[in-house]
């Protein structure tokens, strides 16, 4: 039940980062609600065909799909809810983070629901929650945020290590699961507000 | 039966029209069959992997790879085949519109006839018959026609929703395949001939 | 037990071809990082989802993912590992080709190993062979080296059917696999260094 709830939250903020990059690229409304719908369904689509389970509950499950239309058609409205160019980038950044916590924490926690290994359930963890935000910038044809953002996979793994931990100990799971997800977002919100940049290589 | 022969239709007009976007890329020969292949095989093994068929059947049975080799290297042979450019965006269009139509009808079939429920089957169609395009999209590094060609994923809906219509209602299959694909093919090649235009969002 | 070093091997340098190219493309040390463990294991991770073992055994043998951290990971220290840019194209490619090499062999090798018929395990092979390199070409927004480059997917095919061919006659699999891997190696490092060039189909 807490899954599912965070679950359906991460469909919403990821397809309202979808849709809002979308608008970003200037595509019509189609274009924005597919790319809503596919940005929000794209983590969890990955991370059952990673675990076997298919059809994936992502699509099965009417839920989802309402969810991440109704936000996706929400962020057409215009004067409602798209705000200035400016602002649009920042508003994607921190969608994104808030998408990007809730996926590996659910994630990790779901392909340990089905035995999956430590190793494998972090991985699985953050497979899905990169997974719908790369999915999005490729089909925009940008760099993914997680290859050109510093501090992106550190935290979604700090988070997936921090679940798969609080499992192993027997913590109980819906505490552990909030502060994976609080810990993932804010250090991503701090990263998107301080733009930190991690060391580039150097080139002779 | 019917199913295999609708879907190798599918893959023969996929791997033409992947073959002229390679063209039109100006790849070479290789590119060119390569970029066939995986447009014309994208879309089944993304439905097969979703619905659990494993290794997907695109890939068991020869005859796929068959026709999609061979429409592919047909496409490479100049006088014949190829049409001035201005001409190639058009028949790229038009042969992506079958497929479309075809993999969107056999894709949604084959997911209710291993038991998918309504929303799955018609999430899995969907998916299969925009797969192999935004795949071929992707790699030729152009924003996929789902995204920017409105009336692209709601005839898809629309024909999928009717599959699972029939099959609900048990009208026989053949024929609502048949008039499904003719409905999907028929709105894209409208779409394509009269450049109907979605809106698109407004920015402050 | 030769699988499995192998397709360390192929990890290896495949970690090694997506550290260099998300060099060169100046991303930052974690992006190059995650770039380079994404080209690594993603061949290995579409192998295992088109076979149906899941979760997939790269994600869930710790070696896989520590190679492919070590690999990715020392190819940040300046001095040591970094060219000049010029070198650093032909280095990729070479890395590329080894890669390629094994994970063909070791693809076809998994697929017949679970019961694949001969096409199923040819095709599973080359997608994987190719899987790593095509998911690093696209994150980085290039067009993927199988496409531009001549002489890509015409030895993996050669390789993946050598590999079947010894399995249907019963030949000892481990110099079959060996050679097989010499044979893709030798004709792609071939291709690379006299730069062969595909005919390009002309248009009217």
């Amino acid at each position: 039940m807490v899954l599912l709830v965070l679950d359906l939250l991460g469909v919403a903020v990821f397809a309202l980062a979808g849709a809002l990059a979308a608008i970003r690229a200037r595509l019509d409304v189609f274009g924005v609600v597919v790319l809503g719908i596919i940005t929000a369904l794209g983590g969890g689509v990955i991370r059952d065909v990673l675990l076997g389970i298919t059809p994936p509950t992502t699509l099965r499950q009417w839920q989802y799909l309402a969810v991440a239309s109704v936000v996706s058609a929400a962020a057409c409205v215009p004067r409602a809810t798209v705000p200035a160019r400016s602002r649009l980038r920042k508003a994607i950044l921190v969608a994104d983070a808030f998408g990007l916590a809730l996926f590996v924490t659910t994630g990790t926690a779901a392909a340990l629901a089905v035995g999956a290994p430590p190793v494998a359930a972090c991985l699985v963890g953050v497979i899905s929650g990169i997974g719908g935000g790369v999915t999005r910038d490729v089909l925009l044809r940008e760099i993914p945020l997680v290859l050109h953002r510093d501090i992106y996979a550190l935290p979604a793994v700090a988070g997936a290590v921090l679940v798969t931990s609080g499992n192993a100990l027997g913590w109980p799971s819906t505490p552990v699961l909030v502060a994976a997800a609080a810990l993932i977002a804010s250090v991503r919100l701090l990263a998107i507000w301080r733009e930190w940049d991690a060391p580039r290589p150097r080139r002779r």
